[in-house]
């Protein structure tokens, strides 16, 4: 039998050995390697972790043993002694499975403490609040997560923080910080004793006792329910096993020759190339980061600067604020020299952690650092040029989330906000402005110069002007496809829908939620991107799109197999959907169309009609302003396809339904209202979703289709002769057999043959269908006989397939993600296993019969990443989305392919 | 090359030559080969029907020689000439394809007349009004057959019954039968006439032109539109083409030696085994049919009870009504030789026509009879008994309409009826009442001794007892699974439903249907079976269950791979279910428990409540009643399983919707209304069938499971220590996701546990769930894994799958299906296609976990036969339907399996 080796030196590991070292300890052996100073320390292997669990919680034998030689390994180097008063070795103990993982232990800081080497610590250091303060952190964590002291039930507090809290209420003090070494002795014993009581055990005062029992809580921090369930639901085997990263600990506030601090590679909120980092002398990392002093730059031209923005002389800066570039020279100097060789071997921004103790540096940490959107883009790109990483590295570090975070105004981050409720995160982007409750008084006030937030408890069409008004629209009913959502996502407007707990009170004029109302006029801000719903007003920023963005996106047009495409209703729509980047329209809806100023008297005098000849008088009216419509699209996206989709609502959506406006529509039309009624109660449906809607609509009115082919191919003849080139792909809604659409393209056939030939003009057009009923993509092999092509309705397919009701969904659909019952909402992003799979049984029927067949997607998930890469993976030719969407989903296709590549 | 064979005389084929000479002239051969006298001819086979076509409409060489050689034989047989004036041969031609198929040209009689032999045949015969009327006969039926005289447009009346209408109106003549000779004559002189003008054609006088017209009639009819739809429909290839039977004429009306007449080898109307028939001495066959003459009987035995029946004594009825076998003692004899002969051989009740020409027996046809449902299952049942059949040929005689019709009261087929409007035919049987317009008014005339039709637009919950005392239901809207439909289906009772033609006016309580207006008292009559409505009282007949049906079900049970459960939700549906043979509950729907009495406020209580607490009270309250449910439930079933859906509908379906029944719960809850009238609102939802139903409700508030969970084990507990068997299976519905499953399954578990530890009893139980959303289809294999059982819940299913709800689709349902959209209502019998797809993958995955899971089917179409053997293929366990569709089912299930099989 081979011995086995269960500890391994930071100069025996590598980046490579994450298997056996996990993520975090090859990535201390690898910084090792490069010769920088990080503390000293070693590892013991995941190997060891899963010998300890098949011995059923024994150590395995020669641990023990290599673990001591790794001890006195650190004692020679550090010069200090494990256990010894006067020279104290402290150590960290981490945990470290090959990819980070939540649930597990995570850090215990200065093991190795005790009564007695408290007492020779301070008198070594000569600093006994941070000594005592030490102290009371690892008995703290050790009580915690190594002995195991948690609250007694899920909404009880933190004991320790509990213990904190009344001493200093009893002792009247405020803040932490005015905590003195006596305080800090004093709640130290406390702990002790609650552990005692609660634990039934003493608090071990032996280092090396300390330093097994920490060992033995990382290895069993593994089989922690919490972690257990992530590796569940992210597909971790359980055999992996973690490993334990044991280290020197050094300190940076022990004297005037000790500092600390936190630096970047490059500016992580502009994305320039230059050093950035804060650092204090004298201090421990917490301090930087928790903001009791203002820590110093790092660099002495941006000391200057601050300076400069601070009104604070060179002299004054000097004294007070040096930067760490003129206060410790050779470290500055030694510092640079690290993060450059960090940057280049990572390849990327990276985020140091570093603490000077008595003269000596020595690097924490070291990651790829959090940027900016813009810092992200403009360092990619950067990097492409400076030939560190190529395109296609620099494509996958972009994140979609921030590619849309650069198209949307966003909050000041520096502000402060009163959360007042959350809904749900239907268009992203940040705004701020007064309540208004109705639509008219949304583009009354919008007029007057004031900026607007609409709240509605839902939204319908004839809102589309209030909400154009609006600065930013919030819903208490319907979800992430409701219409608000929807249409908000089209106009790239803020919106946060189906916030339930709020209760609208239209007669009021006022908003209620947890006692607190809210008053027409009164400033409120919503988070579109978070869902979040803030009481007052919050600057916003403004969007920017830089050079760099339009770099990125460029690169991965080159990568990506999905065209990309806009949905998009109107003229203006179209002209934004096109300069950001889409190739065509993927979804004209024609509808909208309807509602707008006088067409929608004429549609419902359609609706109204007693028989086919009133009908067609009616749509008489209408062609010319839908063959309008279509010639400005057409123009605006030449030589590109557009996709335009038949009626699709059910009639009554066209109908007024209170008595005011029935009353108005029966003066308009001259009959008595007694028949708007009648009409209104007939076309009621118990459930439109499931009705009498699209093409359904379209057999038994034939001649709406027949108007609106005409509509169609007559403006195309006419963009045709202007000498533009144009592609109308007519789009028959709602299909569930084939033979509604067969019946369907022949009407379209015979009115474009005829239009054709009347005009003398030949239009190279196509008819398909949307596979958006679950019968449809079961039997798309039949339909593909008379279809051209397909695009998904990924809104109504996920609506049947699971059948939630997109408007009805929000009462139980929250409750459903935080039970885990759903992991996502799936109108946001695809469900794959189930949506998904009717998806691909649709691609794979439908090319089955037609190998060419084009199929695209123009649900919401158009614009959705995540969607967007299983559209990839399926082998869809387009997505279409709303046109903000349309850079995220440039990006998001170009990733979906460089991954599927590798 | 061989030379080819076109005409075949009987002699030369047999039964099994359908393929080259036809149904019809196979089973011609067939009788001729048994000696059956049958009227001598000759066939012309599909192979020159196929090369009729090849040659582009030619007839193929060598046919005109075989025909005329043919006609020659049959001159020669009858010793009269075709053509000939003096002694005329005439003859009939029909077309006969390998299997009946309507839409092609059927019969040309009487074919070799022309206005010399006309004359001649007068001398010859003496019965000129028979000469004459053969005369128009053909002249009418060739012109229009073969000559292709239509009516202008389809809604115009046929030329020739215009012609003789205008006739007998401008004559004051009432009847066809007034028509002297001369009229007749008059009238085939017009025909001529307007067949010259329209056709601009001459009506061919030579017999043997007349002949070659018909033949290439019969061959063209093969291809025209009608015919070709048929073929598509049904699956039968173009190229099967067909034949022409061409046979000599024979006539029962030439004299006092002739006779003509129909006979049943058994008694259709009873099943009897006696011979019965009706012929009438000197008269055509259509004189018996058409009821113009009386016939008198066949046999001795059943002349004399006619006649005292009649109240005719011996001696007038032997000289005005005697039998045949008193008349014609020979011929008598020959046909019972030949009945029995054809009996025997085709095995089955035999329908014959016979034809008396001078002393000689011509069979004309021989058919399997059609019966009644009552006649079918003696005749089946003796059948066996006699060893003619087994009991798998007489399983497949019975259709399960006729089993159905067993079960449900019928019209007298004798009683005259006003056809009123057409609905769906939603629950079978027929029923005459006055019409009541709510349910209180049903319940309230029932007691007063009334028979009460319930009318109204749609039914909810709150009508069961009014639709429980009414003989029938009609509605105006909703379909096949409408609640009226499934309500009235689970009690056995007629409903029409979806009647949209018809306009409810509750306020002044009448209908109107096409300007007539039926009052409130007014009767009338529905039958469910065909969704007719009649105008007045017509008598029903009550249904009769004979040994024979039980007999022929057991036999089916031997065959049946499925096993029959039933849909109930009372003890007494279940009583009703297994007294048809159903072996268990497939579907116990328990909110219908929740409706009854004092239930329905405990409930609203339970909806109303501020928070749990409030809930669980009333919950509290339903225990006990749900329990008692069950409890009688088992102990009517036991020892078969019962499977109990947990609460399924959405919460606003208790609660009261008008102002009048909001108040009076307000006060008996002493809450103030607006709170109703506020929860009644935050219930409401834009598609309640896609919303917070099912076990989404039940994740909102398990405690209703945990309430419905312990009331279905203390039943079981408390049945199983009265000493009877007990197998309660918990469905939990609108399953989308497995982990729904999952949390009500770990809930389920946890009370039935603390249930038997309590009563220190083992129940054991089993938990399903429903598969009626796409997604549990497509993702059966993960739900496999935490269920104990599927059942397909096809009416959702279908809404799902197809985007039809079943509330709103009525009103374009029917259009699809008149536009040939749809081939039947997918909510009636199953669509194999789409809905059946996702069943198959359902039925698949689920296996694929767990080869044995038990799956079966509770949804509506487990009472379609045509469904049921769909489900047969499928691999199901088992179906289950209302209770008094089980015996249908029964024999559905056995006739699939023996399909199967074969």
């Amino acid at each position: 039998m081979v011995e086995m080796k269960w500890v391994y030196t930071f100069e025996e590991g590598g980046r490579d050995m994450k298997e056996l070292l996990g993520g975090k300890g090859a990535n201390l052996c690898e910084m090792s390697r490069l010769g920088i100073p990080v503390p000293p320390g070693f590892i013991i292997s995941t190997e060891a972790c899963r010998t300890f669990f098949q011995n059923g919680g024994r150590f395995p034998s020669g641990l023990e043993e290599e673990v001591i030689e790794a001890v006195k390994r650190l004692e020679k180097i550090k010069g200090s002694n494990f256990g010894d008063p006067k020279n104290p070795l402290l150590i960290s103990v981490r945990s470290g499975a090959r990819s980070s993982m939540p649930g597990m232990m995570d850090t215990i800081l200065n093991l190795g403490m005790n009564p007695e080497i408290v007492e020779g610590l301070i008198e070594r250091t000569g600093n006994e609040r941070f000594v005592r303060d030490s102290y009371r952190r690892f008995v703290q964590m050790y009580g915690d997560v190594v002995m195991g002291l948690k609250p007694s039930s899920k909404d009880d507090v933190d004991p320790f923080e509990e213990i904190m809290e009344k001493y200093k209420e009893r002792n009247g003090i405020n803040s932490d910080v005015d905590l003195a070494p006596e305080d800090l002795s004093e709640i130290t014993r406390i702990f002790h004793e609650i552990i005692k009581e609660r634990i039934e055990e003493e608090f071990p005062n032996d280092p090396m006792e300390q330093l097994w029992g920490a060992i033995k809580a990382v290895f069993s921090s593994w089989t922690n329910e919490r972690a257990r369930k992530y590796r569940i639901m992210n597909n971790i085997p359980e055999e992996w096993g973690t490993a334990v990263n044991i280290q020197c600990m050094v300190f940076g506030n022990m004297g005037y020759d000790c500092a600390t601090g936190v630096a970047f590679t490059r500016d992580p909120s502009t994305g320039e190339d230059v050093f950035f980092g804060e650092y204090l002398i004298n201090a421990q990392g917490e301090d930087v980061v928790a903001g009791i002093r203002t820590p110093h730059q790092v660099t002495k031209e941006r000391s200057r600067k601050m300076a400069i923005v601070n009104g604070m002389d060179e002299r004054k800066r000097l004294e007070e604020a040096p930067s760490l570039e003129e206060s410790m020279p050779d470290i500055f100097l030694e510092l640079v020299d690290i993060y450059k060789k960090l940057e280049g071997h990572y390849k990327d921004m990276q985020d140091i952690e570093f603490t000077v103790e008595r003269g000596k540096l020595w690097i924490l940490q070291t990651r790829n650092g959090k940027r900016t959107a813009e810092a992200a883009v403009k360092i990619a790109v950067d990097m492409v040029k400076e030939g560190m990483i190529d395109e296609r590295t620099a494509i996958m570090r972009i994140t979609p989330e921030q590619i849309d975070r650069l198209l949307h105004p966003t909050f000041d981050p520096e502000a402060r906000k009163e959360l007042l409720a959350r809904g749900l995160p239907a268009s992203p982007g940040a705004a701020t402005g007064v309540v208004v409750f109705n639509a008219e008084d949304a583009e009354y006030r919008a007029n007057e110069g004031d900026k607007v937030i609409l709240v509605r408890i839902e939204t319908s069409p004839e809102d589309i002007g209030g909400m154009q008004s609006s600065e930013g629209i919030l819903t208490t009913r319907g979800g992430m496809t409701s219409h608000a959502a929807v249409v908000a996502r089209g106009m790239g407007k803020c919106c946060v829908s189906g916030c339930g707990k709020i209760s609208v009170d239209y007669s009021n004029r006022s908003f209620s939620i947890g006692g607190r109302t809210v008053k027409e006029g009164d400033w409120i801000s919503l988070d579109g991107t978070t869902g979040e719903v803030f009481l007052g007003k919050i600057v916003t920023i403004p969007p920017k799109i830089s050079g760099n963005f339009s770099r990125i996106l460029e690169w991965g047009d080159e990568f990506r197999k999905l065209d990309i495409r806009t949905n998009a209703d109107t003229p203006n729509d179209s002209k934004v959907g096109r300069n950001f980047g889409a190739k065509g329209i993927g979804l004209c809806r024609t509808e909208h169309m309807f509602f707008e100023g006088e067409r929608i008297k004429v549609m419902r005098e359609m609706i109204l009609a007693e028989d086919i000849n009133g009908r067609r008088a009616a749509l008489d009216k209408l062609l010319p302003m839908q063959r309008e419509d279509f010639h400005e699209i057409f123009s605006v996206m030449s030589p590109y396809p557009v996709t335009i989709r038949l009626l699709d609502p059910p009639l009554h959506e066209f109908l007024p339904h209170d008595d005011g406006a029935q009353n108005e529509l029966a003066d308009i039309l001259n009959i008595h209202v007694s028949k708007i009624k009648e009409r209104v109660d007939s076309l009621r449906e118990f459930n439109p979703m499931l009705g009498h809607r699209g093409c359904r609509l379209a057999i038994t009115y034939p001649e709406i289709t027949r108007m609106q082919a005409r509509a169609i191919i007559e403006a195309a003849c006419d963009v045709k002769k202007k000498g533009l080139e144009v592609r109308p792909e007519i789009m028959v809604p709602f299909i569930g057999t084939e033979r509604e659409l067969e019946l369907q393209r022949e009407i379209i056939i015979k009115v474009a043959s005829e239009v054709m030939s009347e005009r003398g003009i030949q239009i190279s057009y196509t008819i398909g269908t949307m596979i958006e009923i679950p019968r449809a993509a079961l039997v798309a092999g039949k339909i593909a006989e008379v279809s051209d092509f397909f695009s998904f309705g990924t809104n109504d397919l996920t609506q049947m397939t699971y059948g939630y009701s997109r408007d009805d969904s929000g009462t139980f659909l929250e409750e459903y993600i935080s039970k885990g019952v759903l992991e996502q909402d799936p109108f946001k992003s695809i469900d794959i296993e189930g949506v998904g799979e009717l998806l691909r049984i649709g691609v794979e029927r439908g090319r089955s019969v037609c190998p060419n067949l084009k199929i695209g997607i123009c649900g919401e998930h158009g614009g959705d990443p995540k969607s967007i890469r299983f559209f990839h993976i399926s082998g869809l030719n387009y997505v279409s989305c709303s046109p903000f969407r349309v850079p995220v989903a440039r990006l998001a296709a170009a990733q979906a392919a460089i991954e599927d590549v590798k």
